[in-house]
């Protein structure tokens, strides 16, 4: 056995964490490194169990920071937001621009739509044209062997919205698929939509065996995969801010608020029609629409995807926000799709991500994706305002050189003196080395 | 003042972190949450100052199940990979994929290109057509100015590899924008990137003041924006595995090679061509890709826009893998666009991005775009053979059972019971409660 093939192993996951972390250092990690892997455990065992269990094969906790953005004013009522992110400046970002709006009206925020989506796919081999005769049985028959799962979601709010039946002869002429809307109130539906689509595909199979309705050569029907779709252009929020064009002074700079405006609209615009522009425009967007999916225990991964499908709906990729001057009065506004939910899942399991919520004060899943509409709308608006004035270099700069003070491990009067020193001037690893090796002489 | 607006704060950021967890829980939430916030904390204050420093106004460490999924046979070497992620079922899958691979000739995988871009745009009131004629000494002006900036990337293998001058009169007619191509090197290279473009951004302005070949009424430019752009379409990575079809077994199922060949294949080309369906077969894949994300530090937001906006590339949103059966011979490939950095950024100033990183032994960018490729093929697979054949219930109960029983703080003995009561049936909070409540009695 050569030294790679040493690293193949079975029964990882029976394995104990322990055993896994000795496993690693055996192979992978350096002798002391085990310690490194162990520093952010929690004491609490049962604690600790409860993070464990989210996921399969776990070594450690990897510690995000868990931050605040207070005075954010939406529809009238003032929250902090919970935000969970990695990259310096964005929970700065919304924080400024929270305070920024709170004088100047607050957001405003409309759920325009939230219906999720499922789909069943299957081969089948009767005629395209038949569907429009055969659906209302074959709807009667799915909808009446979920009946009890649906119970309850209705009891809620929820159910099943209606379904329609896809042809899709660019994958195969015998290629079709259920569109199915659903509704699930304050959840986020997944394992909901997808037993109800399971389900529905055996009921499929059942159907195809024995409607009257068919014909013998119509009767071969098989079901290749039932699951959600991520795809949610129906599950859509629209968040603003308004204000005159002579109230957008920006606080501590010269500013001139028109002139600021103007070159704000024109920043949008170009995001609009260019998708280089668009993605990184959009990606600012997510900045900080993320960071509170990821504190309240929702699947970033779907909102990311659904959003940037959304984005380039119309054949071409665009920027997410509007803005438009209108009378002397600035308009900012942000449509987006968000499939979130406030019950099950991780919401109430992941001890921070309930924490979060009663930030919140445990709101509904519209009033949340009010709220993280607003927060992406915020991070824009901090975005685009550094843009269009000092450049995003200033802020980063500073975050960026507290890092790198970070990684010499500075001391609080090093730290002082570097900062000094590089106020103004562009900040680089190199010149921070050099700096601090400097003083340290 | 109303209640609301007691929740107001002026100088959050400068509160010390037990200040604003007080404020927090004076407000928000209740007296005995502060304690639930400080579990997470890192016992060393030095360490804790170093999670503080990646973000701001923090209150706590919001932690994520950091696992590993072994097993990675990737370009005939063995990784065990390290993944972030808070959803059930995605360490477990990549791991089972893994392993499936590893005895199938493994996965290969190939960096097409890794160019990054940056834009600065700019309103100029000269002639479109004149920008052929100009750009030279605009050229040599622009990288005269950054040279000292650039030298040390180039000594690292990266720089400027060139610019393009693009008019968006869609915007305006005097709406410019400098496309500008970089090679980063081990880098993510945002920091580079913005540093340069801003100087760009002032010497065009100089530019534009004293070049002789302008005329008086083209003098007048104005610089926008400058910044790095999160579309990546040239820093791109293709991963790929092969078998003959006949050793297509699935381990402990009687489902036909042959046939879940077939039923695979169907199902990607379904991705292929309808949105809704490719939507959350990519969101799969980036379940896989962005767990390796976060676990060496990378962005995942620029991942995400970059990947969504590729897959929108030819003006409809498609799946971005593809599957063929060639003479009896299986083939699945993806290719998406990875801009990451393996120096710099949260690399090595995240403890335990550092320890991930020394998992995979220090890779280049270049590498771990390799390996972040294939497990974002990993996922696909192991979600797509999921799909077709078992369906992805199953699995997911599995898991949706084990965090239900957390949330009653189940007993072992309760989890035992619980899980033989409900073998192969439906998973509901509702049903496991009552069966709990009953054992209970």
């Amino acid at each position: 056995m050569d030294n790679d093939d040493k690293k193949k192993i079975n029964g990882f996951s029976r394995k104990t964490k322990a055993e896994r972390r000795a496993w690693l250092v055996e192979y992978f990690l350096q002798p002391d490194q085990d310690r490194e892997l162990r520093r952010f455990d929690a004491a609490d065992n049962g604690l600790q169990a409860v993070i464990d269990n989210f996921s399969e094969n776990t070594i450690a906790n990897f510690p995000m920071p868990f931050g605040v953005a207070p005075n954010f004013l939406v529809n009238g009522r003032t929250y902090a937001v919970p935000m969970v992110i990695e990259e310096s400046s964005v929970v700065a970002a919304a924080s400024a621009a929270a305070k920024y709006w709170m004088t100047r009206g607050g957001f405003h925020a409309e759920v325009i739509a939230a219906e999720k989506l499922g789909q069943l796919h299957f081969r089948w081999n009767g005629r395209p044209e038949r569907r429009a005769a055969l659906l209302t049985d074959l709807c009667t028959r799915v909808r009446a062997q979920t009946a009890e799962l649906t119970a309850r979601m209705e009891a809620r709010g929820g159910g099943v919205r209606g379904l329609t039946w896809k042809h899709l002869p660019e994958v195969a002429p015998d290629c079709y698929q259920l569109l199915v809307r659903f509704g699930t109130a304050d959840s986020m539906g997944a394992n909901f939509i997808n037993t109800v689509l399971e389900a529905y595909g055996q009921e499929l199979e059942r159907w195809a065996a024995t409607c009257p309705a068919l014909e013998a050569d119509e009767r071969e029907l098989e079901v290749i995969m039932a699951i959600l779709s991520n795809h949610t252009p129906n599950c859509i929020v629209k968040a603003w801010v308004s204000c005159p064009i002579e109230a957008m002074n920006i606080p501590g700079s010269t500013v001139d608020a028109a002139d600021f405006a103007r070159r704000f609209q024109y920043a949008v615009d170009i995001a609009r029609q260019d998708p280089y522009r668009a993605v990184t425009h959009n990606k600012g967007i997510m900045n900080g629409v993320d960071a509170v999916v990821l504190a309240t225990g929702n699947d970033f991964r779907a909102i990311e995807a659904a959003t940037h499908a959304f984005a380039a709906q119309d054949g071409q990729y665009r920027g997410l926000s509007r803005c438009r001057i209108d009378h002397d009065v600035f308009h900012f506004e942000l449509t987006l799709p968000l499939a979130l939910g406030t019950v099950g899942g991780l919401t109430k399991l992941h001890p921070l991500a309930n924490v979060a919520l009663d930030i919140l004060d445990r709101p509904s899943a519209e009033e949340l994706m009010c709220v993280m509409a607003a927060a992406g709308l915020a991070q824009n608006f901090a975005a685009l305002r550094s843009l269009v004035t000092t450049g995003i270099q200033k802020g980063h700069m500073k975050m960026h050189l507290q890092n790198i003070l970070s990684s010499f491990n500075a001391t609080p009067q090093e730290r002082a003196s570097t900062q000094a020193h590089f106020h103004g001037k562009t900040v680089s690893h190199h010149g921070v080395r050099a700096f601090i090796e400097g003083i340290r002489k």
